[in-house]
């Protein structure tokens, strides 16, 4: 086997630059306006796909986490905003589980609802909360497949002890997106027969 | 924000050994006796859950990339055994979309029935079809949750051009799990408020 890895998940540098240092992020608007901004910019910097999140310490709206949708330029295609930022939250904290005895009720909040993949990573994640700022049908539009989501995905999470807060600043998000179509962006749906 | 990364996903080092130079599996029973054979290795040797896979050009059988659970020690909930395959075949083949054109037909083929996450990651990542061993009650019986999986997420997957075949060689499969939880291997979902 000539794969032998590793397999490196780097955030962009200029992300890691604005986000140098603490960030507090109080309301959720504060933390979804974050998550819109790295949407966009990872656009406008050629490092990734318009998809933004951030995971945050609900209680004080400490930043734990970010991440943006690398699936390209990493030729990954797992590495979906809400998973990298999970993992450099779970990076941080020290474990894969941040619903683990000590550790801070975390939130996750992202720029567009998340696709089958990543609501299965919310929920293996430990976070107690998920918030969606445009929606599927916002996603769809522009090309993007959310794949065969469970019926009441939203639900099935808060049967699961994670409350789930869709639409939140959606306008915003929704522009993204369709800025990105507008601009030519690529739709990367994985190939098929 | 202090989670800087980069977040490093490698295999064992036991694992790159096994698999170092061409790897050949011609019969679907072959790929799944190796995908077995890593997640009991992988318990047996400490680094990771009881779950392996590997990715096959399914013409030729040539070994496209493996993976075993590597939650826990690289503390990263998302490092499933299939995130860890597709990510590793995808590195090789150097592109997201193993089903890009000029790609092989490439099967995922995973000890036990993928979680609602590794159904996602298996559908954006261009495989054309999914094996399965154990089943996802096998690995519910142990304790080990699969999320909220599709209604007939085998049949979405094939609307989709993905094939599936499930239960090859089953028995085999479920003992790695029997075997692992009468040892007390740990379950580590994530924490549940």
């Amino acid at each position: 086997m000539h794969a032998q890895g590793p397999l490196v998940l780097d955030l962009p540098r200029w992300l890691t630059d604005r986000l140098r240092g603490d960030v507090v992020l109080p309301e959720r608007s504060d933390r979804m306006r974050l998550a819109i901004e790295l949407a966009r910019e990872n656009v406008r910097q050629g490092t990734g796909g318009p998809f933004g999140a951030v995971v945050v310490d609900v209680a004080s709206g400490r930043l734990l986490g970010a991440g943006v949708n690398r699936v390209v330029p990493l030729g990954f295609s797992c590495a979906h905003a809400e998973v990298m930022a999970l993992g450099m939250a779970q990076l941080s904290a020290g474990t894969y589980d941040l619903g683990a005895p000590g550790q801070p009720d975390a939130e996750l909040v992202t720029s567009v609802e998340p696709c089958v993949m990543c609501i299965g990573a919310a929920l293996w994640s430990g976070v107690r909360s998920v918030v969606c700022g445009a929606s599927e049908a916002n996603a769809i539009a522009i090309g993007f497949d959310e794949g065969p989501k469970p019926a009441d995905w939203a639900g099935e999470l808060g049967a699961r002890g994670i409350a789930v807060v869709c639409g939140v600043l959606g306008d915003e998000a929704a522009a993204v997106l369709t800025d990105y179509a507008a601009s030519g962006g690529p739709i990367y749906n994985a190939g098929r027969p």
